[in-house]
């Protein structure tokens, strides 16, 4: 027996193979990662390959096709019917049989396992490899003589193609069989979840399936439709939780269940339609046939992990905040009113706690922070801020009831990010004039065309970072005192500064409509603030770190929010600036990696077992954290480079001991 | 350390344990046979024991309540809470602890796997071991420093306190979770299946569940409501299917399904409807609450299996007549819509092939043949007929198209067993009188008081026995040839034999209606015994025997029918007559096995896979055994001890070869 060398490139490994044997046997043997959907039939294609070079042990370098078989029948007909001829040196790796030393390179698009790299500096490469996989197989037709049942053939077809063994499939998956194997002839592709449940079968060769991830806020559900092969979105779409006319936020939501009884089945399937909806609607975008999205995984705050499963969540709602259950969950997809391949079924990713949802556990897996040397802050803020803090060796998290301040709801003249929504300020720490700028407009409220530019929309409001901004600009400019009162003395030096009642108000615009920041509207943002870094500062003290060494801000919030401005108010502690960095939307980007790699979910699954959980609700040390972090500004730590990249200074003043306890100082 | 010895009756088993071991621990570790649902915890009473004799060694008899510890406050609570006082000797298995030498006795109640023989001589036990059992559990109560879910503590319970690794919940179950876990105070009991996935959560003790065995016929459907602790029937209920309205058998059906799209999910809901109008009915009548029902199996033939479990059966229609699937099937309870316990399953026995469906397969496992050592053959009636042949080592199986003519369909006064239906019938040698019995009546026609006796329901027709019993005795009394003609010239002899345009009928009843067994209803029950011996002879054939060892008729036919006119016309082979018995509802018995039994679930799934199939439709033997078959009376080899019972001489002309091909001989 003639034996030659084959090696493969880029894995840069190499074997002795007898003559004869395909390159795909070859590579299998080695673990070389080569695809093929269609088992060596010539069919799919996946297994493509260039042979390189011929590793001719006199001649360095050789003629290298002369070192495989000649193209055949098959790969003629693969080149005509799939209307891909081949380049001077492919060839389909399970057709390509080996004749003398051989040197192949495996393209990207050939690589069972692609790598997707996520997008920012700290982020690990995901591995393409999705729980559920497509199989082609050729099954034995039925015979009088022989009775054993069109699935027995199927399994055995699968288990003796593909080595699985002990294939299982549900009544929905069987009821399409026996029609599906007819149209396809007795040739089909199965798409297998874990090598064990069959999802969906697919008459003939079927290259391409896909998945849906699901990122279920409070207010807006947003659904990204990828294709599993390549890991690419293929089409996204979002829209407002139809829940929200059920209840605003989330404690009205289990308020409402509260008192209507079937309350919560009312909320279920209000969210549950909408995930049909958004299904519906990225498979028509993208041309998609609903059958062909195999798996959907789920993300989000715990209520609305439980509603959209179809748990009742009244408990999540009252001491001590108990789940339904923590672990991640499967469920078929059916269940929860998608209908998509039969047999699919949905991940809802864990819940950290009772008050730590699968979104944050998202963000987690997303950021990784569990594999990080750095210690590392990770703040998602919503009604509620999620904050998870650590690294490799431990993780804490909890949750800190910000409010909705952050996301313009109740503040006076607040607003979602939107098209007229004020998202910068500045004020002039002379005059105190502000200038600012609205979303939509890419100039100044003072540069020439401004009133043009932003058009009928005008301004209309103000957004989360747009408060912040304000906040601390009336902070550095003096209009705000260190306790949070509006400074009615600074009345005299500006027409901006005006009484309201008792009180005083700064005013922004004054058009219609008007836009100014009330006495309420600082409390509100000083509530909020002090209660995500008395969150933050709990886990600092349990970690036992005076310092975070990267900071990530997570969700709409994070992506908009200066941090100059964020740290200078105290939502943050110290930490060097280019140190802090917006993820965007992290508990999506999570949702889509448990949709892409089979591992990430025994992974996060684990990793969020071994997160020590804070409840903020029973940490003494919370309400005093909480009371100090009331100053503005108050990130004192951080004032040396604030005050260098702000070029002020920054007012060190503190609420005194006795004033401290007895709230409220009046200016 | 003092050791005594404890021996436990009825088992025999014994061992050595140390002083202060309770008796259900000294059980358990000798593997003697002592229910708990409890736990241990003196609630449940499941391990009341008799504490029979103290074995003490210088003493042969002593005071035996001296030899464990005395009752104390659970033993006590016990009683009084459960109002069932002890009797002298009993105690609970869990508090009695041993002090002395003991023997103990456990009575049948206290046994955890109970043993129900069935009825029947040549039957086996079945071991009460239903695959979902309770487990009572205490679970630690949420807290807020520990933000582990109410699942996750109860799967933990169920871990430390029941050896349960990993049980699983879905989505149903997990939905009424957190009520119940608080309506029980964080006690409660889980129904676990296959010690792994939960199906049901009651609050406190829960002490029984139930399962339900359907059998559906394509004419009725039957249920039997078990008590999975006992293995009693307490509630049975049947109906007409209501797939009737879209079509008389089963082929019909199949067509209506071939004609309308969406057929096939029209007759899925009509059975699927009955499967839930039996389980409200059965519930009721026990007064058992439909989510204590924990278990469900279906016997069906093939058609009915399939569209029960709402796979489309139009592949059953058609050669090579494909089953989707062969293999016992579990489908969640809702899914065949069955609102019963959140996680129950229903499991579908396996078919033996296209033609031999799942209610063959549960004939087998009642009957277990496989477990034989005599040859036996097996005869399920029904629109075909399902034939089993063979022992322990070796089983064959083939359905053959006998036709609804045994259930006195297509008999022109042909009618279902039921009240006015002629049901015996003898006719004189001499005269050619016919007399009766119709169901409902313990008198002969020619008895005294008859006319009063059957009342106004009167003689309505004949069904399949009685119709066997009319055409043997024609031919015992030489009315009817041995080629199946009445034969004409018996009109001279008796005024019962009248002419029907150029056949002959013979007249039973002159009555309104007017009863009468016609030449075509002859020729009904000639094909029919023909093809139901053919495919017998064809199984013997193929076996390699001339004679089989004993016949069990099952179905309702087989209760019914005479085994002595059975065998006269020919229906089956030669076998001593006290070998020939009726199984009764042999499909629906072992339903009922699979329901109580786990274990037999896994044993007819073996032997249905090695069960060889024969396709009566594609044997040429087949053919030849038919035409023989046709000749009445036919069973020739039997005759001389039928002709002592019936104490006559059998005509033993058969057709000859050229008339045999030629076909009808006229008279």
């Amino acid at each position: 027996m003639t034996e030659f060398t084959v090696a493969f490139s880029p894995s840069g490994k190499r074997g002795r193979f007898a003559e004869g044997v395909s390159v795909l046997e070859a590579a299998r043997k080695l673990g070389v990662d080569l695809d093929s959907v269609c088992g060596g039939r010539g069919i799919c294609g996946r297994c493509r390959i260039n042979v390189v070079e011929g590793i001719d042990q006199k001649r360095a370098i050789t003629s290298a096709l002369d070192h495989v078989t000649q193209a055949g029948d098959v790969e003629n007909r693969y080149q005509r019917v799939r209307r891909r001829p081949f380049m001077a040196s492919e060839r389909l790796g399970c057709q390509a049989r080996i004749r003398g030393d051989l040197l192949v390179d495996i393209p990207a698009e050939s690589q069972l396992h692609r790598q997707v790299v996520r997008k920012r500096a700290e982020s690990w490469p995901v591995k393409i490899d999705p729980v559920s996989r497509l199989y082609y197989v050729e099954i034995e037709k039925p015979d009088m003589a022989d009775p054993s049942s069109d699935f027995r053939r199927l399994a055995k077809s699968l288990a003796e193609q593909w080595g699985m063994a002990d294939v299982r499939a549900g009544v929905p998956v069987l009821r399409g069989l026996q029609r599906t194997l007819r149209a396809g002839d007795f040739a089909v592709t199965a798409c297998v979840r874990h090598g064990r449940d069959i999802v969906a079968i697919y008459p003939g060769l079927k290259e391409r399936v896909f998945g849906l991830a699901f990122d279920i806020g409070s207010t807006t559900v947003a659904a990204h439709l990828c294709d599993l092969g390549s890991g690419d979105v293929i089409a996204s779409s979002g829209r407002m939780n139809p829940q929200i006319r059920l209840g605003e936020d989330l404690m009205s939501r289990v308020s409402y269940i509260m008192m209507h009884p079937g309350g919560d089945r009312e909320l279920t399937q209000a969210v549950q339609e909408a995930l049909a909806e958004l299904a519906n609607e990225t498979a028509q975008q993208a041309g998609v046939a609903r059958g062909d999205i195999v798996e959907v995984t789920l993300a989000g705050n715990p209520i609305m992990h439980h509603l959209a499963l179809g748990l009742d969540p009244t408990e999540l709602g009252v001491a001590p905040f108990a789940l339904t259950i923590d672990a991640g969950v499967d469920v078929p997809a059916r269940e929860i009113g998608l209908e998509i391949a039969p047999g699919a079924f949905a991940y809802a990713l864990p819940c950290i706690g009772g008050h730590v949802g699968a979104d944050a556990a998202a963000v987690v897996l997303c950021e990784a922070p569990y594999l990080s040397e750095e210690i590392r802050l990770i703040v998602d803020v919503g009604t509620n801020a999620e904050i998870v803090l650590g690294n490799r060796s431990r993780l804490l998290a909890c949750s800190s009831p910000t409010g909705p301040a952050f996301e313009g709801a109740q503040i006076s003249c607040g607003q979602r990010a939107a098209a007229g929504a004020i998202e910068r300020l500045r004020i002039d720490r002379a005059t105190l004039e502000p200038r600012f700028k609205v979303i939509g407009c890419d100039l100044w409220s003072d540069e020439k065309g401004f009133a043009e530019a932003v058009g009928r929309t005008g301004v209309t409001g103000i957004c989360g970072s747009g408060i912040i901004e304000a906040v601390a600009e009336m902070a550095i400019s003096g209009v705000l005192r260190p306790d949070g009162i509006i400074d009615g003395a600074m009345a005299e030096r500006s027409r901006r500064v005006e009484a309201a009642g008792r009180t005083f108000s700064y005013v922004i615009a004054e058009g219609e409509p008007r836009i100014a920041v009330t006495q309420a509207d600082i409390r509100a943002i000083q509530l909020a603030k002090a209660a995500l870094y008395a969150g933050v500062k709990l886990l600092m003290d349990r970690y036992g770190v005076s310092k975070v060494e990267r900071i990530t801000l997570a969700g709409a919030f994070g992506s908009h929010v200066d941090p100059l401005y964020a740290m200078t108010l105290g939502l943050i502690p110290d930490c060097p600036l280019d140190k802090v960095s917006s993820a965007g939307n992290a508990a999506g980007t999570g949702a889509r990696i448990a949709l892409l790699n089979a591992a990430s979910r025994r992974e996060i699954g684990e990793v969020v077992r071994k997160i020590e959980k804070v409840e903020t609700a029973i940490e003494p040390a919370f309400q005093a954290h909480f009371v100090e972090a009331m100053a503005i500004p108050h990130a004192r730590d951080a004032f040396p480079h604030l005050e260098e990249k702000l070029g002020v200074t920054l007012r060190r003043e503190v609420i005194s001991e006795p004033r401290r306890r007895g709230g409220r100082r009046r200016g």
